[in-house]
């Protein structure tokens, strides 16, 4: 194996042998665009380097040796001739990219002559000074592993001796007696003269830039972002002609990206800094120009790098991110690298660069990146305006976007306030169903305990508003109606700004934007869409969140909760009646109430979503979750015992004997779902009928709807068998009594563990099944998503003990072995059953790809969610194309 | 196919094809025994009648008149005929037993005419027409459906009219009126007069007996005792000459066991009644007399009573329930099957056996019924003394044996009283882990809320205390210190005596009888335990509970869990301190504390268990089980803030705000178990110094110790590796400290799903594993077993959705299939590594047997429940053999 490569001698689309910026070099040069002569040391030589137990290949000096005589013959320079000396840079560059954290060597070839010549070359001995005392400072921390602040200390008390502020001040004198304290410096940390020899000062560089990738940030890094072995194996060496930008008004360097990163526009994007270099940019002393400018101090070289930006967009097919340099008028690139973009800009290059016939339309999905695309479906704190403000607190963000409002800590003065024309944000320590009428007042939530799945995060998510969850700073006290937060009071009527996306907390009114749906947004989806083989569905409870649901892209709802109608303000008190029943008939009764209120919203639901499923799921939450807490109902007897009211006092009592009752250890594993449905066969009852009516109703209407009746928590084919007993006979009722013929599927969640397991067996009961993948992860790690968020789970990801949160990306190795376990049974006995996901995951772009690839028919998620699934999708079967 | 075997034509093996019944009759006949001629219908022909649409075989008839030719030959007797006529008994039998679930006609063979012919045979007409109205009858009820009550009309009215109270006491006459209203009856029934041809008869009563086999009680009772058509399918039907023990003074009928059932003595055990039939013995109107009492009345009936005894026994190698009729002297055999036997009866006769070389000692082991063996491992109330008394109330029955004592509510009281030398019953809502101490001072525990595996019964089996749970009769007043029970009150001091067998609650002392531990027991342990290849070990947290467990013969200990030593009085104040400690300062002070008093139970612990294993669990609960409950704190600071007392207010505000803070919605799935090891290492760390010190200083005194520490709720193998860090760090500290080498084996729970899941994986950092199948099968149902046993548990038992409790006995397709899961992916990766079961299914002998199939090492269990473990073990190894 070859182990340098000129830059004029390679195919620089192998990153993996060149590192990034070793290809990218090497590319731009192969283009023929005006990159200074130089070289690269594979990663591959870093490998061996490790492997022969940190030597650097015997030959490899006598392979530089040449390499650095070809970068002569093209500079007519010479590296440690005093006359027209050759500098070299020598920087880093594996093939992914992780920024800063390894080194880099500049003005290599200085030594104590060859800085007298490079004064005289340039005829700016300053400036060759300054060069000499920036290499030694520089190679000492990386070659020797000296702290900066040794140096710095040198600098500092020569800037106090001449009584100047700026290191710039210092005059050529004092740069000398700098670089010979700096030598000092290393020649005392290391008891050995500072190398003057330019090619020991070269192996040295290239042996401590392969140091630097077993470094402790290094390696910190790639475990951070799982860059493996596999994606990155060494780090190459690119040793480099130096160029320089600060040879005097005739000289710039600059970094340009080839489009807006911020929105996309196709316009060069840029700054520019006049007889500086690299550094200075970074150092910020003085304010770079806008890149405009340049047309005017630099027509030609401008004009080249216009050239040089199409040319890098035809030969990489992606907007790019460049350095160059003007050297005494001539214009050289340094650096080019795929420019990192936002969301919108993504979308609208996507778009363009389609148009532009530079890429495809399946490159233009692929190249997208979805983990931030979440951020354009929602408002966002204005930036600007976050910039003068201090957040009063930060939360855990469970559900995207900003909105200020005022502060409100119950539901009656949520749904009073915001009926008297606030806009109102309810601030909770925790939510419960019967705080959900609140939800539908509230333009925003923010609770002091529970996580990302807790109940308040889930509602918020599912209505599309903004909330902060689990931030335990703040103290409510909801007597006083206030909360407290280090010293501040926030009471009933201040106004508060959330941010749901970042999970800050301001005082007082903080402007927001809008998100930006542009049309290309809705060009890609379309795209996508074509592309897609998975089906994208939404979980969906109201008939308006199912409008929104549509005009998203959902085709059908793979979720529609009913206990959620069940929380509106006119149905609660119905169901708390059926609840507190004392018999049977009682109960049937209040059932027969709920029936009438719930029937209209299916329709609504059915006729929105004309054309497409609808899977209507049963009763699932514990009766008790409807009614008050067991502390609530306490204080209000405390509270009613004094005044004496005795009939109240009683009613109250006969609550609270009805919540101790039903309180369970563990509600999550408790009287639930299916187990509701066995043991009050008449709700189960209830709810099937009016689907069924619903639906007759819509028939009559010649609506052509698909709705489907879902059983949650089965555990058990009997459980499931003993509820489809009532569902046949419920249709037997409906159809008699409407004369007409329904044909709705019945089907199961698979959200416990043991349904998984017998899924083979469901199917005889079973005509379709969705994974609840949320109370799914719950039981396979044993872990309650209402406590974990808030306990042990931040401490278990800054360990590493998981990468990621496994309620919002799905758990492959564990939750997805069981999926996949479930998947394969139930194909075996039938390959055309619908099998579907339906918790938090099937938002989650990873988990959606898994989806696809587990033989998913759908994925379900919250409507915000809608579009990011229909890339994910369209991603996924792309990657699973390139892959065969 | 034959349809028909006469009892001399068959053998009796094949009780499939005969029934019980007749496979009895086959044998008895077969080795000579008196058994009355007759022939048996075999259960195939009632296949053939149902696939038939329930019309008998063609030939049928023909075949059964051939037969009772063979009958009519050897009595001299014939059906029909007026003289001397011959009448038949009709009796159904399947291959298992289904007592008095199908049905039985005696006398057949009577009409008009034989009636007569009979009363001239016996010279005893009262006696002919007794059994022909009696034929009637039964004919009525089972051939034509109708109900007693009609009959027992007449027989009321005749009665009145002769002003009599007995039916015996019904003369000739009143017997021929009451016989023709009879036939009156079943004609006007079936509109058809009543059948005067035997043969009409006997077809009649066949097809009555086939049709029985899907009657509503037959059906019902088959599918309670899971009786499938493999173990029994269709019924046979024999038809025997009729015997008479009503024929005089040298007539009697009788009953025996060839040994006593209750309790297995070799001696025959029965009863017998002169001058009856055997309905009479039943119908209890005159009182039998002891078999003894035979030798003189019927001295020669005697002796082959007593050779027949010796001969079934001989024949069938089992203890056999025979029942026999002296008809004027001459001595018949009726029926004989296996004798039902009590535990202590099975296991004295099951020696007794094997000495009498009728039986190997596999055979004695393989016969046991384990599933009542456990009765005999505890005091039971005394039977008789029962019977006088009516329970209080009824519970469920959460850990077995009866006591008595006076009823306390509260741990301060439990330990003062238990002090004054009471004995002392604990009475309380629910229990937890606070609660423990006074576990230690009570004899028993009563519980108004939970199941069988909520704390108070797991706590109290672990301690092998009576316990009764979920008694939600009872309505406890803790501050009046008393309990209501529908109108009775008990107030603290009030003996009250529970059964945790049965569940029964009773007010005051019953008499409680001690269990048998007899020699034969031990005798039959000892053959189980050479003969199983299954581990036993015991799960037990204290000196006390290991001692016992190894008098009951466990081979180390499965499962030790260190926080049950918390709870002694001396540890939990200390327990409670770390809890609240501020800081991590202060948490380790404590911890130091903590460790004193553990390291002495360890050394204790492991001494007992010299030369066995013995494992030790981390911490496994969330911390806030050890701190009181809120709403007993709330009650406590609203008492006091009455008296003012400030510093006690703060105290206990501080304890409330610390509870609040660790509470949690589903503890279960909470912060507990490793995720405590590794959020607080210094506790886990603490735990294992303290049991690699008591090895340490074990193997010091040369003690042959093997401790083992186990990690709970392990999900991921990240999470138990930062546990080996510590605990491998911490045995280099102590081996250097002790300068000792330790080998110690670290291991892990499977009790999480995704544990179980990922077990390959595990196997790069356990050592050993070890089911929790408590936990498992929580997770697998997502059923909280602290709240399902109260709530829809039952429900699911009666409406047959599951068949057991999965909580007592292993789900083997959930639970079960997912260890196996587990475990073929633990021995892919190495055959030998350790794979026990520590939850409460390791004492079910149903799940032993699957532990055993499944590749287990080991099974550990509650004490008391070692030996029906070890049984089990053998029984499983023997099965297997016999499949082999």
């Amino acid at each position: 194996m070859k182990s340098i490569y000129f830059f004029n001698e390679a195919d620089g689309k192998n990153r993996k042998l060149f590192g990034g910026k070793g290809a990218g070099l090497i590319e731009m040069t192969r283009i023929g665009l005006p990159v200074p002569p130089g070289f690269t040391i594979t990663t591959q030589v870093c490998v061996k380097y490790y492997d022969n137990k940190k030597r650097l290949p015997k030959d490899l000096m006598l392979e530089v040796k040449r390499n650095i005589g070809k970068i002569e013959r093209s500079t007519g320079k010479k590296l440690g001739q005093v006359e027209n000396p050759l500098l070299v840079s020598v920087r880093s560059g594996s093939s992914v990219s992780m920024p800063g954290m390894m080194d880099t060597i500049l003005n290599l070839g200085l030594n104590d002559k060859t800085v007298i010549g490079l004064a005289e070359t340039s005829k700016n001995p300053r400036f060759a000074w300054d060069s000499y005392r920036r290499f030694i400072q520089l190679f000492g921390k990386v070659v020797f592993g000296i702290v900066d602040e040794e140096f710095n200390k040198i600098i500092q008390e020569e800037k106090n001796l001449k009584k100047v502020q700026h290191d710039n001040e210092l005059d050529e004198q004092s740069l000398r007696k700098i670089a010979s304290y700096f030598k000092e410096i290393c020649s005392k940390h290391v008891s050995k003269p500072f190398p003057q020899d330019p090619y020991k000062q070269l192996e040295l560089a290239i042996e401590a830039v392969f140091k630097s990738w077993m470094g402790e940030r290094a390696v910190v890094y790639r475990e951070k972002y799982k860059i493996t072995d596999d994606l990155a194996n060494g780090t190459a060496v690119n040793v480099v002609a130096m160029v320089f930008g600060n040879m005097g008004d005739d000289s710039a360097t600059g970094v340009v990206f080839t489009r807006n990163p911020l929105d996309g526009a196709k316009k060069i994007f840029g700054e520019f800094l006049v007889n500086a270099q690299g550094e200075d940019v970074v150092a910020g002393i003085r304010t770079p120009k806008p890149i405009g400018e340049m047309k005017e101090k630099f027509p030609l070289a401008h004009s080249q790098l216009l050239k040089t930006c199409v040319k890098l967009e035809r030969h990489f097919k992606e907007p790019q991110d460049i350095e160059f340099t003007i050297e005494k008028g001539k214009f050289y690139l340094l650096q080019t690298r795929s420019a990192k973009m936002n969301s919108l800009g993504m979308i609208k290059t996507s778009v363009d660069m389609v148009r532009e016939k530079l890429i495809t339309k399946q490159e233009a999905i692929l190249r997208l990146n979805l983990g931030e695309m979440d951020q354009l479906l929602h408002r966002t704190i204005d930036i600007e305006a976050a910039k003068k403000v201090v957040p009063l607190s930060k939360g855990i963000p469970a559900s995207p976007g900003a909105v200020s409002g005022i502060a409100v800590f119950d539901v009656k003065s949520a749904m009073e306030m915001n009926e008297n024309g606030f806009k109102v944000i309810l601030v909770r320590e925790e939510t419960k169903p019967e705080d959900v009428p609140a939800f539908f007042s509230s333009v925003g939530i923010l609770t002091s305990r529970g996580g990302k799945t807790s109940h308040a995060a889930v509602v918020a998510r599912g209505l599309g508003k903004p909330c902060i969850v689990g931030c335990n700073e703040i103290k409510i006290d909801y007597m006083t109606k206030k909360f407290e937060i280090n010293s501040k009071t926030i009471t009933e009527g201040d106004t508060i700004t959330i941010d749901g996306t970042g999970g800050k907390i301001y005082i007082g009114m903080i402007p927001t934007v809008e998100p930006k749906l542009t049309d290309d947004f809705s060009t890609i989806l379309v795209w996508a869409g074509q592309l897609k083989k998975l089906g994208v569905r939404a979980n969906v409870d109201t008939p308006e969140a199912a409008k929104v649901a549509r005009k998203w892209g959902a085709e059908g709802i793979g979720l529609c909760r009913t206990e959620r109608m069940f929380n509106l303000s006119d149905r609660l008190p119905v169901f708390i009646e059926m609840i507190m029943a004392k018999n049977l008939e009682e109960r049937k009764k209040a059932l027969v109430k709920l029936q009438g209120l719930q029937k209209e919203d299916f329709k609504q639901i059915l006729r929105i979503m004309e054309g497409y499923p609808v899977t209507i799921r049963l009763l699932d939450p514990p009766l008790h979750e409807f009614l008050p807490n067991i502390e609530q109902l306490l204080s209000k007897i405390h509270v009613l015992e004094k005044s004496g009211e005795e009939d109240e006092i009683k009613l109250e009592q006969r609550l609270l004997d009805r919540v101790k009752e039903l309180s369970e250890f563990n509600p999550m594993m408790g009287h639930r779902g299916v187990r509701l449905g066995i043991t009050f066969p008449e709700i189960y009852q209830m709810q099937i009928s009016t689907v069924l009516e619903a639906a007759a109703e819509m028939i009559r209407e010649k609506v052509k709807i698909y709705p489907q009746i879902m059983i949650p928590q089965v555990a058990m084919t009997r459980e499931l068998d003993e509820i489809r007993k009532i569902y046949e006979n419920t249709k037997k009722e409906v159809e008699r009594s409407y004369n007409i013929k329904l044909e709705i599927k019945f089907g199961t969640m698979l959200e416990v563990v043991r349904g998984c397991l017998v899924a083979h067996d469901l199917t005889s009961v079973a005509d379709f099944f969705s994974f609840g993948t949320n109370d799914l992860t719950q039981a396979v790690f044993s872990f309650s998503r209402e406590d974990v968020e808030s306990k042990f789970l931040p401490q278990y990801l800054d360990k590493h003990i998981l990468e990621e949160n496994p309620f919002q990306s799905l758990d492959l190795n564990g939750v997805g072995y069981l999926m996949q376990i479930a998947i394969s049974k139930i194909k075996k006995v039938n390959q055309n059953l619908e099998i579907g996901i339906c918790g938090e995951h099937g938002g989650d772009p990873r988990s959606i790809k898994f989806c696809q690839k587990s033989g998913l028919t759908y994925v379900s998620t919250s409507s915000h969610r809608v579009p990011i699934a229909i890339l994910a999708a369209a991603q996924s079967t792309l990657e699973n194309k390139i892959k065969k």
